[in-house]
């Protein structure tokens, strides 16, 4: 039986200090619904528990200020509304991001940033929209090149059944909210995705880069034999 | 003012005798709620009114056979579920029809049969999906010989976004109800479809073939110079 | 097989420079999600590859001034919210845009100002909603004189059918998202027009004027002989 | 206060035997999830009761066989799925039933046995579907001499928007699950109806004939004066 | 045939000035999408054609101030958002105004005044929900008073369901979007109204408290024998 | 830290042997998606740990013949579609089951097998719907008398509102599939159910009356004091 | 039969004052569609009437201040968003609060709120999400300890799955609106917890914190003997 | 830019071979809509373009009885439906697939047939739902030894969120279609998985099975060094 991981009690949370041991991934603050004070204790809790960086997602801007006023050095990137406290791993690998059009990008973000604080490489290339399919075609090289795909796309979500079709990467499939009408704030994408008529293609939640970006990252991770804890094979 | 059209009386109908007069196409029995004796009592009325070309869609297999009882030269295309009694008109100009997988067959041959209803040619290939996205890009001469563009996919409902990009031919959208889970009974490919990422993709109901051959059928006859009642431009 | 299309990398995005020649539609700018100086840098884009009029559509306040800014002979329709830099081509044809009320304008607006960025003719009628279905009926000879009818119509959605009864122009149907409670943002109009009685309604996404406008401007150039690459008749 | 009222109990159900005092209409056994045994007994307990006409809606073929071989002499309607035993009381007033197509002819059934066995007239005009608008006009009559209409109406569901823009009188609008598609079941047609465009339409449930009966029976016999318990105008 | 009605074309619109010798309801100006100038527009259009009563609904602050501007005498009910411009006729019959809460009240206060913009009498009970079913019994004798019942209910919408089964007058439902959460702004209540067990419920949209009151003031008209034009009985 | 509880591995099924013990329930066999022989094996390895009471829920025709056929002196419950292996332990307590109407009798049947699997008394009253909203306050005196209620219904679902709201005894509620069109299977007696008016009002899934039973009967024994492992109070 | 139940009408509400008599929870007031006024009037309304604690929720900022300027002493909660003006009664028995996560907080201190007005004791547990399971099970001791418990989740809404299954006390589950994309709004978290495959859930409106405290309150005093009006068992 | 890949064209569709070079897997036949023939001529399309393995999902009784009777030595796995024709390759690593329940079972047999027609192990560990959590624990020795881990399950689908926090392999996650009422068919525990409160789950569509064993085997293939074309790393 596992040994109960230990919590660190900040009041407002229970933080779960030994997940990156469990997961490789550490527990991560979703800024979303606290206040800036809240996200700042959090971060504050994780790096008191000897974690060696901390990080936020859904960082709006007050919240960014409390984070810089706390700790001067922290990083904030704006675009992809993450910020943390500490250095990243090296990158190893990488992870190719498509988007379908430039107004996807700030998901996109949010997935880079999630790959950098991973310890994992990203390459990023927009615009690739299959209503101009050659630019598609055009990423062939990219595909070949990573360890696993990121495809993110809003309005129809076509795109990641194109992009399964054409090669042997695991591709996530990230549904943005971009759209109007039967876009129904990225439900369209949603399903498109789900129904991708080429198989290997598995889903997130609309809006959901940091979620694509820790998917991917333990793919990487695999495949470049860093794991937390690999038992014998059978 | 419209002079107000002609109806025949037919018990349980009220046949709108000169809707081809008015629009193009006849009034088209809709068998899917009728009993096979009300189908043959509707096509009756409507060859007494002295349509040429009377015909019903939804035809089910005790349908048919009472056509057939009736008519016995009666044509009955049993993969599309329409009947006719008379001889279509000769076909003008060629609609091109696509399919993005097997499966949705039985929808493209509701498409072909009411475009041959109609008297517009047809020209069908199947199965050009873009999980290989080339069978997509083979069909370009196909697109630049024809009037006008019916693409007919159910699960992801991703093709018509791919063709939109390719030709400048109105594409008109079929979304079927292939498909399970998610696909929600074509909910998927008809929300994929109404927010394609590239312009001039049109819409019909799910599984509605016959809608997009007739649409198809007026673009056609448009083109070619034959329409009803073509007033003077401004 | 087609030659790969060239794109245009401005760094946010990559615009498909020969989409025009494809589609006969260039590519727009859709300002919906971008800062104004990501369109503008999107327009400019365009504007350095050649094309002859860049545009963009749900250009707001802030995008507008932008664009006026760097291109001070811009064209802004702020109804339409749809700029243009360069000079529109000479209308051929006329789509007629009946409105079924007067809350539905912006909606037509923006079809109004597609079909002339597209160099087609545009007759607009607003207000002819079947609450009072003589309205409808008045309009017959205009239907007569169109090349296509586009018909926005929000709430119940039912204008499109009756249109459609009455002509055997190609109808695009546009819901709109006017109304509340039970029209469910355009979901209820939207059902409508898929469910139209009458065949020969296509239908777009909800408030996409330009979808629309898009669509009938290929019939009529379809109607007038202005095909991008005619291939040979089978 | 009013008087509590009296239950008759038959073990399986408890019926609400002053309901026609109350409210005009009896009790009315809804045989749909009932076996024939338990629907027989709730019609024999309301004749024990004193109800001077039993009824039963959504009766299907061995519930309706069972009814007439307990009474040979009651009345079965196939069509409309309505038994009753008992005579119903002479008919007043005349309410107008419409359908937009011959498919939704078995719900306009249940709305007519349904003002039959109130008592209330009824006249039906079949098929006047809003595809051929002018078939709608043509009744302009027989609305003028109604005392109120109801209008069932499949698919798009457009036929009352229609209607209450040409008459006075109440309309009630009775949604079907005639289509496919998106017409979801009956979904399209009443949220088209709940929109509608014209004022005065009050809308039942999807299929819901029996309560538009009832509905159109109250104003009909309010307006012939033929109210259960007047009270004193203020 | 029907004579083609008259319509006052105000360039933004399109009149149906004979709607109330049709309708017994004149056409009503839709302020919710409009500006405060085209509303005004409108409500002059209206008074030119010889409305005797010209009337807006959803009239916000800026569109009450703008009609207050062109027209000092001009009546506007704040709660309701309703003003008009003109005498209303005097009021005839009593239409009684249930709430289920006070949070119903801008609702209620809609209908209260489209009735009295329609000349017919109002008392309204507020505060009668359910959850004391003691005070919905208490409300019999205002029942048994009125010529017809109008609920308005949000939350569980189940109000009407209880006073259906209480009177003999039709009782027409208005679902609110008061509530939170599965409530889906007014969904639960109108799915609740729809599926009634008691019969004579006749439902309209979410927060349409217009649609009710006019509803409500045919059925008092037609009690009363104040019809447009009431043709021979068959 | 919780004892680590044993499991039963049965080859298809690991049973959960010990929870009884945790929970008062002890795991209960779902026959709905199993073969009659699986649910069979599942029964055999729950008596086989020392079960003294081994059940199963939604028990079909074909599963109820398999049960007898392997234990004799089974009790099948058919209108429940509950069968047991051993004895019930004697009843505490009362549970007063209501039901709306006739057509929910399945459902609170279940609720009825269930609490007698579990010892608790249960005491039914049917069709006690508010469209009689008499019938209601005639159980005043069993709502006195009971530990806990559960009010099954379908259709509106709005018993539940009513009995709250005259009873401090907590309220189950359980929404049913019964009715048709905007009942949605049940969705819209869901709805009404969670947004219920009146507090004290608890939801269980559609047709979920073993979920009832099971949190009525844990409620009985709580105010019987008959729990499985009452700690200190502090 | 019941004696009717007195109310006490303020104008704008008319109070059920009776209400803790026969529910044991007084009429609390739902201040959300209410102006300060309002609310201030209905507490005043309920205080004349002898209720000895009056509160309200849904309390925002110029509410509360409404609320303090006419009482001075009146008790504001402001992350429950309740206010009330009297004293609790002391607290009996101990309900166990739990969230998943930090941003459930301010629906946890509904409940709480509710609790302690009610009477009844409270021990929150926050942040035992089951992304860290371990946490759950650490629980086990307050669930022993307690009488009820109350679980608040937002996204996934897996949390009362689990503490159903490790404890025989009453589960109220409480979804929360937390999240965002699929979560859509708290639905995803409703339907989980509907469909949770532990018996013994029992589930209210999305962010009810006060109906689950009510609930909750209800089980406390059954336990403890404390009922409004116990009868005789049978 | 990548070479056109060739496509074997057999009437009915339009065979993409050399999808295994691009993709790793091969083009696999969905039979779910073809007729028994139609399948039997697409494997054997696929066989004599030199498929090495031709195999098909989705196989009902009468296909897997025409496959066999073309090939008597096809492999059928009834339980996952699939049908193969050809040996597997030698499976490498392992997969872990955890079902919540046993009705969970069909789907899992899925994904193990998948995972073997693509040469990828799989250990497979059933029932194992979150109601009783200590059997999810006991299965932490068995995560530590995959490569990745499926896990399958209906109803609330709350397994995957639990999994996910205990390791750090891939968690691909499969709703099923396994429940009733709320389940929606699969919706709930769809949504209940794209909103996992642990990152690091990936979703397919409902009852996926296939799919999901496709995107496992591309990982462990990552993770074993047995890629298509791994191009040279930056």
């Amino acid at each position: 039986m596992i040994e109960p991981p230990r919590t660190a009690d900040v009041g407002i949370a229970r933080l779960d200090v030994d997940r990156a041991a469990r997961t490789g991934t550490p527990e991560v603050v979703f800024a979303g619904g606290k206040s800036p004070a809240e996200t700042v204790a959090c971060l504050a809790g994780l790096l008191d528990a000897g974690v060696p960086l901390a990080w936020a997602t859904r960082v709006d801007g007050p919240t960014a200020a409390a984070v810089r006023d706390r700790w001067p050095a922290a990083h904030v990137d704006e675009a992809a509304r993450i910020a943390w406290v500490g250095a990243p791993p090296d990158p190893v690998g990488e992870v190719l991001v498509l988007t379908a059009g430039t107004s996807d990008g700030a998901v996109a973000a949010e997935v880079a940033a999630t790959l950098t604080a991973s310890g994992v490489g990203c390459r990023r290339v927009d615009d690739v929209g299959v209503a101009g399919v050659h630019r598609v075609l055009a990423v062939a090289p990219d595909l070949a090149a990573a360890d696993a795909v990121v495809v993110v796309a809003g309005m129809d979500g076509a795109l990641p059944s194109v992009v399964a079709g054409l090669t042997d990467r695991l591709v996530v499939a990230v549904p943005t909210s971009v759209g109007y009408g039967a876009a129904f704030e990225g439900l369209a994408a949603l399903l498109t995705m789900l129904t991708a008529c080429a198989p290997g293609v598995l889903v997130v939640n609309i809006d959901n880069g940091f979620g694509a970006g820790v998917a991917a990252a333990r793919i990487v991770r695999s495949v470049r034999g860093d794991r937390v804890d690999r038992g014998d094979q059978r």
